[in-house]
């Protein structure tokens, strides 16, 4: 049985108010080491870089994913009556710890890892040695083993997993307000607790009443600006590019080595070498590398310390792009290294689609029967029309302007 | 010449921070009998039935309109130097004085008066006898004209009344931001700073750079939102309805009379008598109607002053509207006076329409080509081809289901 | 026993996100003649006059009131224990009715019925010919009295007074967060999650927890801060003194009458003509005025109207005054009528004193023992400290001026 | 003459806005090495422990800095006319790089390198080996020494001081509103517009007109509540009181080395290791350090990354202190090192002082003369008069407690 803290603990949170914590595993898991390590990772990982005051980290808002389901397990009186007390435990433990496999700069990460984060965040929980482990089999030995299953979707019960990752779930929720408050915009701005009081169980299915499909559609809608105008800003996603150059080179290095950087050359991080890579770490790594034998290396790690971000052009004309990778080839720099090319589908960034069960929202209509929330909205009806229209973005070393 | 204050007097707002007013003629216009009276008409009409903080008064929203309208001509350079002072007065004026023909509950009170709101505007404007009138003349005795033309739609530079009056216009701006705010729905949120940002004039007309697409959707989805949220709220209407039956039935009346409503049996309002029409007046003369001989006339004031409201079924099948109408009937209550069906089409609701070219917003593309917003943005395209739905809604007196 | 609402029903609140109604009396309460008046009678008087967004009504606040209430007697553990179902339901009624008795402009009208508004409320409230009252008797034939017991401080349990009507009540902390919303002003702010959180009951007494000290002294602050900036704003004061002038006058004239403001001269209104009475009634009291035979009466009407408010000067010397005054006489205005002289003491607006028991604010400290406010805080120390000093402010007709 | 942006560039930022920049030189400045080095300096320093979501870095706080500078100088207009457009730049520079030279968790720093960091930040800006002297040498040789001097104080025109560095600066205000928002406390607002709108230059002096005092009283609680609410929080002292330590005993060891951390060993810290020197470097040697020799400093280090501050006691018993100090003696923590005194008085963290002229806020009174706060406002003259007491906070590892 899960033991409560003594008294309801609060924290403040310019999103939620507070964060509310009544159990002592919760308590624990957010002192424990592996979650600590979550301040030194940003939630937007290179926006910073355009949207100065994007610092924010996974911390923050794994509070407030943990917040969300809180209020949607305790408030939502269908859900509340639909979980039991072991299973409300294990879905806010899974929504608190649902990010801890983000590593710096989590995409770029990935491709070092070759481990996608829900993957990492498990083998997290279920290690023995981790602190968040040591928490939750405190309450319970089968604990740690059905947290991840809420996190991969492994679980028994569905509905855990709808809670923490869905087309309408406490992550989405909590990251589209807590972004636009710290960018400063106001696109992810929706209506939270309309939706909560909406929203509903039946047949074992997360959905939402008729009465909410406005605040829903405007949900969407904040998905759709905050993607555009946050997420894929092509600055930001150039400072990344720049990492992900740098490491590209640094591991066909094999006589250049920085020590900070060198497990990565492993062919699998240890969890006890991954929870000490934080962007913390990889910073103070290109700060060595502005001293290390390669000049290539040197080069791109004072780009990035110092934020000389290439510049870009949207469907540029052929002969453009060849300018400047002219330009660039004469004064020195390799073009194959100092230019990229993106290609995006507008599709695939189209903040909802229905493409099978687990992709759709529901509506409970009025006689009580689940619909697609396409065949309620005209609004998000026609979104689904949409046309696929590809987009490419040629990124390149500003010297070539100069 | 037109003169200026002794220094900037400033109005404190919630929604723009401070309202600005450097010239005299705003502040006599401010202070115009014509322009107080506007704090005694509700901005959205029935609505505060619904939404209970939306009291707010058309004196507020265009006083807003106002200063969005001075923030455009002075901030937005374009704009700033396609102007001479004589047009920024004028567009100033006619900003500031929009709304000042508005009946109490707007649309009830064209129908009584057969006259648009824009027509009563202009001939208060126009008529010797109004202070605002008197105000704009010591200016410049041809100002009233100008003014009124800017309203109108007759002013020769047709980039003014754009700026009062257009799909982009400092009115729909004002009121949507302003409207949210009151009601405390935040649907009606979009950005204003980067709207003014990104706006222009071009060929004379003004439009948006590309750069500033995002917000003008954001702009579209707001108040496709706030039209069914807010401004077509069922309850609102039910409101108003029951204001209009009243007066269907007291016009009718030639034995009945409220000496507070007889100006509205005559052919053609005063101007003087329309000052004084307003809200407060109506809500009197509905308590007056109170111990008239009329017992229709003392039920619906009743309902309208204790918001004794209809109820309503969307779509409802035949027999549902049969067995409510027999009800009705049994009780005493006329079917004919106490059930109303309203046909409302999704097209003639929504947000954004490009018919022609005044209602088409423009869009000022990287290649300084002028382009309409429904060919820029996949959301508006899509928006656009939504199939054109009816709606009835069928409203009846509560009585009817007990 | 009180009957619950079919299901919880919720009215969007732009303060406290959503007020709750789970109790069918509330609802009936809300939905009643005398409570609907109350969207008539503006919460701050002729502050509108001086903040152009002051539009809200004693409605809205009284919904705030009893939402605070609400949260406080279900939220604050220690205070849901000290009371039993039916004071939880006499005190909700108590918060959501304490304003009823409010006439049009509060402290006016307060000069002219000679009655203190919370002895009209309870009035409203017992006589059984009112709708709120026959709520009431629905739950409890003893309801009315046991919830005008509260309102008038005569309750056998103290705590629910103190809950609506205390240094720190529902009541204040609703007005200063709503009125400094609504005047767009940032004074009033103050945290009231954060006092929500430390309230606690301490020997039959309402207290504060140490730990909340701090919100509590930025909410005095706050007090300290709208007293002066907003509630004592003298074009406010100017415009609510034109209205008692009129009124002054009026009553003496035995000739004149305006049919709306007869029954003002009666010994003793009704409560029938005082549900009828509210300012939308006294506006067009006013236009009627504009048509009456005495030229004082009509003048100071179109005053009221056209908002020809007097200027006033702070501690005048004595040949200023008397200057304005010799003015005023040459130009046919009688300065007995033309000006006025108001005096205040600084002291006598302090946003909070301790004169006894019930005017303290109590706060529990770590050993758990209560103390008065002002020992435990340095800065209400300092404020109780501050010396008395008298402020005198001359109202005159600006015509004095020209 | 310093050179235009081609456009004037915008950053999007939650506090103001948006950050307007038109000079080539300030954009220079902001992609400098230096500047972009403080988003790796948290603005809190420990807070983000108590305040999970205060991760925000004197980079965005030196941009707001720059914003209220830009405003002040531009939109008051006598402070505009007593400047001309080389002072101009001057210190809107100043603003800028005013906290250059902040290090790591800044007080912990100043104790290590013994330079306060003004000091610091002005070497910088001399250096000519750094960015930012390069940009600013690029408008004139002078300006480097010119930018210093405002920052120093030495600058002739004592207003540039005033501006960035007084009781009423650019640089409190920022602050005050950036630290509120980030924190999600309401405590450090106050009306900036208000402050702006009533700022005026008299005698050389900054000062505010009479009626902006209340806002300046605002401003002053804002300043109290943040003091002891959010900068003086214990939990955030703990922490920063772990790291002095942990710096203490590295010091003292000579045998033990932390790359990252030798050279804290030097003397003089070069600039170019101050540069380097930021809290990702702190955070990666504390990492290192987990792996050192030294069982010591691997625990203090342990307790740094993983958040196990100690715990604290205000005004303790001497037998409370002196049983944690047996209790830690006894499970083998020396008390030398695992508890700490720190002694406050309170008078010490006034928000508000006047001991001199460089240390009072300025009120133009209505008759055009200079006064100091305290002789306006009872408020601020209360709260000089608060008796001094003194605090004593006792801290100690929590193990005592087990």
């Amino acid at each position: 049985m899960a033991q409560k803290t003594d008294e309801t603990k609060v924290l403040r949170d310019p999103i939620h108010g507070y964060i509310h914590v009544n159990d002592q595993v919760i308590w624990e898991c957010i002192n424990a080491r592996e979650f600590q390590r979550l301040h030194r990772i940003h939630q937007l990982g290179g926006d910073f870089q355009v949207y100065h005051t994007a610092e924010h980290s996974r911390f923050s808002h794994s509070l407030g994913v943990y917040e969300i389901t809180r209020r949607m397990i305790f408030e939502v009186q269908s859900l509340s009556q639909a979980l039991n007390e072991e299973e409300k435990i294990e879905v806010l433990c899974a929504a608190l710890l649902h990010d801890l496999g983000h590593g710096p700069f989590s995409h770029f990460f990935e491709t070092i890892t070759q481990i996608p984060h829900e993957q990492m965040t498990t083998s997290l929980i279920l290690d023995p040695k981790t602190q968040v482990h040591q928490a939750l089999v405190k309450v319970d030995s089968q604990l740690p083993k059905r947290v991840a299953g809420i996190i991969n979707h492994t679980h028994p019960k569905a509905i855990l997993s709808q809670i923490i990752s869905s087309q309408l779930d406490a992550d989405r929720m909590d990251f589209l307000l807590r972004d636009a408050y710290e960018t400063g915009t106001s696109y992810g701005t929706f209506d939270l607790e309309r939706v909560l009081r909406t929203l509903r169980v039946h047949e074992g299915k997360l959905c939402v009443k008729e009465s909410g499909m406005h605040s829903i559609e405007d949900y969407i809608m904040a998905r759709y600006h905050m993607y555009w105008q946050v997420y894929l800003h092509p600055d930001a996603k150039s400072y990344e590019n720049l990492i992900r150059i740098f490491f590209v080179h640094y591991l066909k290095q094999e006589k250049v080595s920085i020590p900070i950087f060198e497990p990565l050359k492993q062919k699998r991080l240890s969890n006890e070498d991954f929870i000490l890579m934080d962007e913390y770490r990889l910073m103070v790594g290109f700060q060595e590398a502005l001293r290390c034998s390669d000049p290539l290396l040197r080069d791109l790690a004072c780009r990035i310390l110092d934020r000389h971000l290439f510049g870009w052009i949207e469907d540029p004309e052929w002969d453009q792009e060849q300018k400047i990778k002219d330009k660039l080839q004469d004064i020195g720099l390799d073009p194959a290294i100092y230019t990229i090319e993106e290609i995006s589908q507008s599709k695939a960034y189209l903040p909802y689609q229905e493409s099978d069960e687990n992709t759709t929202i529901w509506i409970l209509n009025s006689k009580s029967k689940l619909e697609p929330l396409s065949s309620c909205s005209e609004i998000v009806k026609a979104l689904l029309k949409m046309p696929n229209t590809t987009k490419k973005r040629f990124y390149f070393a500003k010297e070539a302007l100069q």
